[in-house]
């Protein structure tokens, strides 16, 4: 593949292999980003539509229905897990606090449906292998929107294809304001560990330079060290309002990663090989444009900038007809449940690393 | 300060208070640092004059001293040591294998001269405890020569004046090609643990991240976590080809950095703050034009461009001016030995921290 090849195939959907059809997809939990983000990326999607809207209450539920004239079905909860309106969807997707992603996943697989569940995939390690053993009979795909991200798949290939030798080092991170976003709505679960599980931001964030990396090394973390601490009131029930770790992947690239849910909204992902480097900056704002550079041994340098885009909704668009076409197609979707877990027992890893002051293995 | 005033003094030399003089440098070290790098930004230099060379042989030192009409002796080590020439030099520039620091900056100190050492300042912390004590006498500088990058500068003059918030967060690396700069000449101590100190990369290039890092938010280590390993035959007595490690610094803020003996030439510096961020890309290269970026919440960007630079020499320049400026003015040079043992103390708990698997306090 030539420079010129990536530069203009930048947008072309490598994945994309279904010529028609639609998934009707059941939104569990209308949260700030099913409502901001998944509603719109649905709607500008190909192979997508909402038909069922999930919340704690009718009245919350039918909001959603109420903006949107495919919806069909606006359910409570406990009506989705009872088995209403089945009829009416072919996929959920499951954008609740992660505690309880295990109660809606299963309730979609024991009603036959494929399920697009949000990242991290449970709370705690323990309950996201009783998902994935919930829905070992339906499709499941973890909703990491890096990997429908164009830009990280080119950096993907680009690795893969030796653009920049052998990889030796990884810099990624992820800031925000998370006070600034969560004020007067319920995303406050983000700091209860009852419902984040084993803290908040590096669940939260710290998730996305970890998979990315593992995405695009095409390789696992083998060991974690990791340092963190809350300073603000707000975070007084979580270790990790901000936090640094390190990872050690099985070809022996090391990452090096910070995160914060009390800083400037900032995001970033480099990858550093023995013949070159890939910049990725900003990266998994989703609201800001990204550009990728290519900066090589000999000088050159190279920028692949894709020019987009409308908030998340881009990204989520290609996630959500990725999603629609393994699952129409009958093809199982990855990242896939069995991926997801690689993460969990990475996170469990980095907060006990935190925790006992110790390196620690991922088992 | 405003923004224009940082662009139009950003080559202003806010140290520079010497109207006139000059020091007389003796060279300690004739590698190719020396005489690629010192040698021509001494020649450039607005105070210093190089006057004396020292190495391993005369003809070694003859090499140097017939390149450069200003210099009047030629001395081996032992001549150095004994007191030869102490009339033609008024300071001697340390730069040889770190081990040998303690030897060269103690005799430098008996005959009274002021010394500009080498980073890091000794192979181990007990022996930099050494050298301090050693030139108690004499101004001792340690030679950090990203304290006088005019960006790098800047970068501490706008954390320190609020301009990106808080410091939240640093990502540090540096990475180089080692085998091919040192293949066919004696800069092979860097793999001799006898000679290098506790390891290779870390010793030789963590120091710049860390060392930036202290001096860009004027804070201090308190602990560190690290992960190292070597793969390739040439580094099998070190520990150290790559390396992650992270920092906790006393204000709270995360650094999480990178080193690579064996990886392509890189380096890179960002600070990410409650309310913006700022990045140095590259960094600590010298042979690159640096830029550096500020970015600010409301999504304002700057980028102050110096627009330099001829190799290493410019920086080195400014490092040896503002050395010379320090000493012929009779004021007590910074970084000093003090400043430098920090640097030793955390140099030693990251290799202790990768060798126990423990996160270290730095003591």
């Amino acid at each position: 593949m030539t420079v010129d090849d990536y530069l203009s195939g930048i947008r072309q959907r490598d994945w994309e292999e279904l010529e028609s059809g639609t998934l009707r997809v059941a939104l569990v939990g209308l949260g700030w980003w099913t409502r901001e983000q998944a509603v719109p990326a649905i709607r500008e999607s190909k192979f997508c539509e909402t038909t069922v809207a999930v919340s704690s209450s009718h009245e919350k539920a039918e909001t959603v229905a109420h903006d949107s004239s495919t919806v069909s079905a606006a359910l409570t909860y406990d009506e989705f897990v009872n088995g209403d309106a089945t009829d009416e969807y072919d996929a959920a997707y499951v954008c609740t606090p992660n505690a309880s992603h295990l109660q809606y996943v299963s309730a979609a697989a024991d009603h036959g449906k494929a399920v697009l569940c949000e990242k991290p995939m449970e709370a705690t390690l323990d309950r996201a292998e009783e998902l994935v053993a919930a829905a070992e009979d339906v499709p499941l795909m973890v909703a990491y929107r890096m990997q429908t991200d164009p830009q990280v798949r080119r950096m993907r290939e680009l690795v893969r294809d030796g653009a920049i030798g052998d990889p030796v080092a990884v810099h990624g991170h992820m800031e925000q304001q998370m006070l600034d976003v969560v004020s007067g709505n319920p995303d406050q679960w983000r700091l209860d560990p009852d419902l984040a599980g084993y803290g908040s931001t590096v669940m939260d964030l710290g998730i996305y330079p970890l998979n990315t990396a593992r995405f695009v090394l095409d390789a696992d973390p083998m060991s974690v060290t990791a340092q963190m601490h809350s300073e603000h009131e707000a975070f007084d029930d979580v270790p990790d309002e901000h936090a640094t770790f390190s990872l050690r992947f099985d070809d022996g690239t090391y990452a090096a990663c910070t995160v914060s849910q009390n800083a400037h909204l900032s995001g970033g992902f480099r990858v550093i090989g023995t013949e070159g480097e890939l910049r990725l900056d900003p990266a998994f704002l989703g609201a800001t444009p990204q550009t990728l550079t290519l900066r090589l041994a000999d000088g050159r340098e190279m920028e692949i900038d894709d020019g987009r885009r409308d908030l998340f909704g881009d990204e989520m668009t290609e996630e959500f007809d990725y999603f629609a076409d393994r699952v129409v197609r009958g093809v199982e979707p990855t990242p896939d449940g069995e991926h997801a877990l690689v993460d969990m027992r990475t996170l469990a890893a980095i907060y006990e690393a935190a925790e006992t002051e110790r390196r620690v293995s991922v088992e």
